[in-house]
């Protein structure tokens, strides 16, 4: 049985590829159970540094297939099925969806995006989800939920104001407009656009480049950038400092 | 007796207007107090989606009367007559005035300023207060409080960060520096610039444009928005979803 | 015995000098002691309003001193001789070392970084822990500790983040990039850049400028920027608010 998520490559830098590319690597329940477990499974290794997440076959992610929504099994149409209730019985399930990209922000390693093709509705929530984007000049990339009367619950409200501020989120969000590789770059959603048969190499040269950092020294900068207090901020890179200087090599 | 704002429509869209354009919509304690209650009257009004707020006869808001600070009855000379105390009794007036744009981060409806003219002091606060601005390309705006050895306490410490980051807003609060609607585009201040005579148009088109969303999608994104902690933010974003797909028609 | 800072003005614009020229004002603990010293004498001098930070003979910092790293007495290579322990012993070091640029954030008084030369390491975080920055366009800056094994523990995990969102503060951390005063201005770092000998006059001017603004309203905006939640802010801006109102001289 072929995989939706495939992760390869050995040592501090690894590829998470999203393999569904016959569908745009559009997104099930399946890949998203795949996914959480590939989270949980990289968090473990204590070699893993830096992961990039990448799309077999040009496209990112077109979002959640749309059998999810057509198909009465299918996933949105699932939730809808399910009486009222308070707690609403919804929200267990939207919660385990939740897990597919969660681990992200608070991964002891770096996650970089190399985005090409279409990142549509949660394939663009996938791009966000990550630490840093590389994209190519001529990908596309929208929140489409709105368009099915839907909103981004994947946490696109989470990593877009840290990106653009809460205008630009909620208008991105609420509009569902459509943005380039260029356009991502230039209102800083983006690191750096490159030609789409490039971007793969530029995000795996950019993996490895900043794999150098050691693994604690990532992972507690990683935490103190989420960590608003400042007093909390400095202990946890000076934890992280610790950690780095019984491995550092002193320069004569 | 004709009153300070108004608000008028139906439906999803609705319109505020500062309606005193003879004084250039200068703020008063009366309007404060009309604010205020347009906010409670809208948050209960379960069909209001976007609400534009805008001034009348050409500018959008001059900031605070100066009769307040040159009057002996004025707000600002009354707040000043205030014997010292601890608690300071100034701080229960000062707090029923910023009730007047308190609201509007939390209102469960997107709130969209379409700002021509000047938009100076408390009018440049108000503009911040909102979820979104739209602008006139010779828009002039400016948070005019230091001119006069105060500060801006009507929100724009809260908003201004948000859209510009802590050094800019540092820098705009204590400089009074005054910006053009051409250029708090280009600082992200603002979403969209126009020439002055279609920017209520602009901004109506794209209230309407964005109340094609779920009332409930609209007010949890918002509320997700502004939720720092990753695990309460996507719970909010499921609880939004929860209640759009109760209301979705699916794709055949 | 010469000092490695030197607070000279009177008045509410002062000057702090990073004073060891013939080294690039490289910082070692003694010069760390000094600036919180320096810190805590400036907090209670009711006269203070603006601080201008720089560097004596051209650079601003060229990070810490590399004997430190260099020499078995040096500060990094005492930290490694610890025996591990939990909690570890390097803790309380770091900890006294982070107090050097600890007191910038919370200063009852606006801190301007005047930026010529370069700025590496702990002189970059150093720049980054005052409230604005006015640069040289040649000045050069980067956070080069990765260089070395190391992270950036003085507050670049706090102040960068709110200056250019999570992606781009993340990549600046973790790769070392450097960038020039230029291109810092163009990504929201600094205010303003200018020819290198310009660079002191310029933000003397700028800091005398904002000293217009009373010390209460200065700390209470500088507080309130600061929160994230909206009615301890705007209740922070009122008490500053009510302070200012109390010496305020009302137009006729």
């Amino acid at each position: 049985m072929s995989e939706e998520i495939q992760v390869s490559g050995t040592g501090p830098v690894r590829q998470l590829l999203l393999n569904r590319p016959a569908r745009h690597n559009a997104q099930t329940p399946r890949m998203w159970a795949e996914l959480a477990a590939a989270g949980r499974a990289l968090g473990v290794d204590p070699e893993v540094r830096c992961v990039v997440v990448t799309g077999a076959g040009g496209s990112f992610s077109s979002g959640i297939d749309l059998d999810e929504m057509r198909e009465p099994a299918g996933f949105l149409r699932s939730l809808a099925a399910h009486p009222p209730g308070d707690p609403d019985p919804m929200m267990a399930e939207i919660a385990v969806a939740q897990e597919a990209f969660r681990w992200m922000a608070g991964a002891p390693f770096l996650v970089v995006a190399a985005v090409t093709g279409v990142a549509f509705g949660a394939g663009c929530q996938l791009a966000l989800a990550c630490d840093v984007r590389i994209v190519a000049t001529d990908a596309r990339l929208a929140l489409r939920e709105v368009r099915y009367g839907l909103i981004p619950d994947m946490g696109a409200t989470h990593s877009l104001p840290r990106l653009v501020g809460r205008q630009h989120a909620l208008d991105l969000i609420l509009s569902g407009r459509e943005l380039s590789g260029a356009e991502v770059v230039a209102r800083g959603i983006a690191l750096h656009d490159h030609p789409a048969a490039e971007v793969l190499d530029a995000a795996t040269a950019y993996a490895h480049e900043l794999a150098r950092v050691p693994r604690a020294g990532i992972a507690h900068v990683k935490a103190a950038v989420d960590e608003p207090d400042l007093d909390r901020n400095l202990r946890i890179a000076g934890l992280g400092q610790a950690a780095c200087v019984r491995q550092a090599s002193w320069p004569e």
